[in-house]
């Protein structure tokens, strides 16, 4: 069984994890750290995780990291890259589901998030992990800089149209909506039910730390685009829909083709192929699927709708896939492929 | 006190035109018919309108509507055009909820709704109710064609622009949300809190009969564009945001003031002067208003984000307001100007 | 008109308290506090209360009181019973919709509460807010003691039973259920949407501070009994209903006429006259009723089920009531009688 | 492989059945019928359930259903009943998840559920599949009666007290709660979002069939008692809640010991051991697990709050629970331990 490692296992992302590694069969969670309940017992806490019955939460310590075979960061931004290196450099795999290694261009990173890299001088070996674009890269690697939520979605929902040159203007406008359990297991005023649930709103819609990863993914597909991304609040507890609208000389069939191919082989992307049928949130619900439709009202333009459960492919799933291709398992190992409908 | 009649009273916008015509000091609900509920009290099939105790359901009898000063039809497209003449003839004013009367255009009307107009001789006589551009036509009209929902707050948010002449490219991009209510009060699997809540997802992405109102009201304004319009249900049940991506000449700051200024004596306009502030649903919800937002994410684009209650000022509110300018009232009387929030 | 004063205005009673004042005809907001807000402007922080464009939140100060004819505690318990005395000395009446003078009997305030009461000496005077039972002693009260949500609930469900000194056991079991919005506008981790909406729980299932109220009011009622009171979380914003089980020698029709005609003439009770119908919460959003129903499945025992809404009959509507009756004027005035639905 | 035969798999506890069997080492879906939807895919009605892309839907045929095991009836009542002798007869197995083999008295079932029994000849041989209670005879059964979800919650909460003959009053009384896939995949207005969420009542407060099933239960344990029930919908989409009132001489402690130690080595229940935490829904969405707290506020009485997942515990779950006893299988394969949460 290989050991793993999660830092920061308290919140959603954490509790993902754990809930996803709970039914793998060549794995262990080695360690779980948390800066604020060291010493709880996990089912303790999440009575519903009832296999982790005498797992006990640890005390931040990079000596019993030292000693997994790959560490999950399921931290905020800023932490894994303190680490990375000493467990690089002693043999431990890392896969970040914060922002610090997703970005190859280091000036991109610094006027996003802000600050000096800690990890300036290997943020050049981490692979960006969207296995549907990056798989055989991810294979190799020792550190995956696990994706965004919203760019999950939104690179799967373009991937088959840059890949196929087929974008006949720069400007991409994404219009994202994401459940509450993107903000984080946080105690906000406005998360509270009276206020968030009954309600809907954009937010952030100035500028928002998605839009330059999606951006400085799409370059490093190949595409020199500029990206116009509003997210708006869902009243619901999970799941991601972005609706893409993109100018192109397909059709709306013949990019429903383009798509259905380009992800017939893959496990975790279904494309809808009727214009009647929209996917839903509640489809990919505790799933690490992504479900893709593609639209169009006018001649040139493409509308594209792609839903994702943020948690899962949006943040655990993802990280759990990439994990199963950089240790050599079955990719799909673990990971739910029924959403939980109703 | 005024005579009124509802047609069509067992929906969702007939009852909110019960809920708000509760409070008026000068109108009265004469004749409230229903195909179905023929018979029954108002307030046996709904409780909660405790005002009307007396009053009961009639079947559809066009004698009983003549004796009314103003009938509203709150009822499904292509009812009102059969008997509109018929009361119009002997001076009784007409409000159609549906879109019977939203086009002066009748080849618009057919393409998008099929079929002949049973009353195309009268449709130039009708006046769009969107009080805040037609105002003075409103209230010397006896006919009017009361707004859709995602129409009005569409067309509020990109009133101003239109009018200053500030839209630099003819493509305008329409991304609508609605709560459940729009799809009004019926048993459809879809809509159950077992499939409906907790979820998300686009409809009619291909096509959507709002985006015809919506270009031929902006053609009206002179403003000849292209709307592509994707609506989407939110797990709500009430209330619309739309997000709005124009191309402008405009700044951020100089298109919020333009807003600013335009709306700035409107009774139920507000408009959000912070880019850091985003319109909320629930800030409208059972309120007449329309609260709107202006962003930028890159120079020469431009981003509104427009909310409503969808049965409010997107239906009977709106509709009450129409009523409120024909017969000569306060525009504002019975209608709510503080939301229920939480 | 009157000069009202509201003490801590920006939590959810106090926000409703602005919502329904704002159409009173007779009285005016003259002082608004907030430790928090100071200095801000209503329509800053709320920005659908549209009215009070210009009222400002002030910090706490008994001058300003002074100088109101009512002051609403919408506050934590415990902050009413400092300035009370003071006020009514100087002919400020006050109502407290907190539980300081809930009690007429200070030992059980203590017990329940815990600490000394600091205005031990006027809660004789302090009459107990629940103008159904204790109208007259309101009209003549300069001090009120405002219920509880679940209490007011629980002794309109019981209080036609206990004069009709109908109840055949002491034990009363009391199952409440209640909307997140009865938890207040507080930032609380259980209470974000990811953790609170779909999902339901029991709460101070050993022990609640409503269970000593009820019993107590019961008392003063004339009805010696003992109350088994549990409380529950919904997944709602408003919205409480409990489900009571006695023990009575009345068949359900005996007790459903008992109880039509008890509240026959009551403003803001409604009874159900059918066994076949259950009160629901939405049909008492936004609005100041109760309603109930009267229900059995065994000789020997009834089951109450009554709903109000919780902000409002359960605090500042029934507040607002009880001024409108200690200030002279018409009971229902401002109170909204129909709910918000859908 | 066995082969598993699903009739009426278009319903909540029919996709409920294929999302657990699914992952099912030991069986196969072999024969899956439906009235209405015969030749479609399951993954064309139900994209989320991707595993079944090669599985459709047949129009009933008792030749196909022979072909199987044990064949499950998802169906409404009264269907099983049809079918069952003739499958037994062949040796296939049967585990109706309605209520015709729930009872081993016909009188009972009679008065309940109204008509003549059409196997009452079998039904002295079916076993109640509680597996908690009975799971010896379900080894050795051929016939299960599934129980009904809020009859699951309360003999689990109410059996440690029944066996151990400390209840000290027949008089029961149980408040129960249920999300609203509880009333099935149904096109009902009152299901609807914009009526049923942010909404609560009590429903069935006269009379619901599941009252006699707990009492006739009850009996066969051994316990004579008379139970109140008075079912509530809730606006979730799955969870049952009861909190069950009942006299009894021990101390909540006690009670708590003994609950602890019943149910310590079985896989699918869990005893809060802590009076201050109350079960919620949530934590077991999506599991088979039910979970019980032990509460008391006065001496003799206690209070018993129990919470499962209606779809999984309460049907589809304990379903396959009896599956894996009957056929020999281990006796949690397939099912969910882990809740999906948040």
């Amino acid at each position: 069984m290989k050991r793993i490692g999660i830092v920061g296992g308290t919140g959603y992302t954490g509790i993902e994890l754990l809930r996803i590694l709970a039914t793998h069969q060549a794995c262990d969670v080695h360690c779980l750290t948390s800066r604020s309940e060291g010493g709880k017992r996990v089912s303790e806490l999440y009575p519903w995780l009832t296999k982790y019955k005498n797992l006990i939460y640890e005390d931040p310590s990079i000596d019993r990291l030292l000693d997994c075979d790959l560490v999950f960061y399921a931290t905020p931004n800023k932490l894994a890259m303190k680490e990375a290196s000493v467990l690089l450099e002693s043999g431990t795999m890392v896969v970040d589901l914060a922002a610090d290694f997703r970005f190859s261009d280091i000036g991109i990173w610094e006027s996003t998030y802000g600050g000096t890299h800690e990890s300036a001088n290997i943020i050049s070996d981490a692979v960006y992990g969207l296995p549907e674009k990056n798989r055989s890269s991810i294979q190799r690697a020792s550190l995956v800089g696990n994706p965004g939520c919203y760019p999950t979605a939104t690179l799967l929902g373009l991937l088959p149209l840059v890949e196929a040159d087929a974008l006949s203007c720069t400007s991409i406008i994404v219009d994202g909506k994401s459940g509450t359990s993107g903000a984080g297991r946080i105690a906000k005023t406005n998360l509270i039910v009276a206020e968030a649930s009954d309600n809907f709103h954009a937010y952030s819609a100035s500028k928002h730390r998605h839009a330059p990863e999606i951006q400085h993914q799409l370059e490093r597909f190949g595409s020199k685009v500029s990206v116009t991304f509003v997210p708006h609040l869902l009243p619901t507890i999970r799941g991601i829909e972005v609706t893409i609208y993109v100018s192109t000389t397909l059709t709306a069939e013949e990019a429903r083709q383009l798509y259905l191919i380009r992800y017939s082989a893959e496990p975790f992307v279904t494309v809808v192929n009727d214009a009647s049928i929209h996917p839903e949130t509640r489809w990919v619900r505790g799933s690490n699927r992504c479900i893709i439709g593609v639209y169009q009202q006018h001649p040139g333009e493409l509308i594209i709708s792609s839903v994702i459960d943020n948690l899962v492919k949006g943040a655990a799933g993802q990280a759990v896939q990439n994990m199963n291709l950089m240790l050599g398992f079955d990719e799909t190992e673990a990971l739910p492929l029924s959403a939980l409908n109703p």
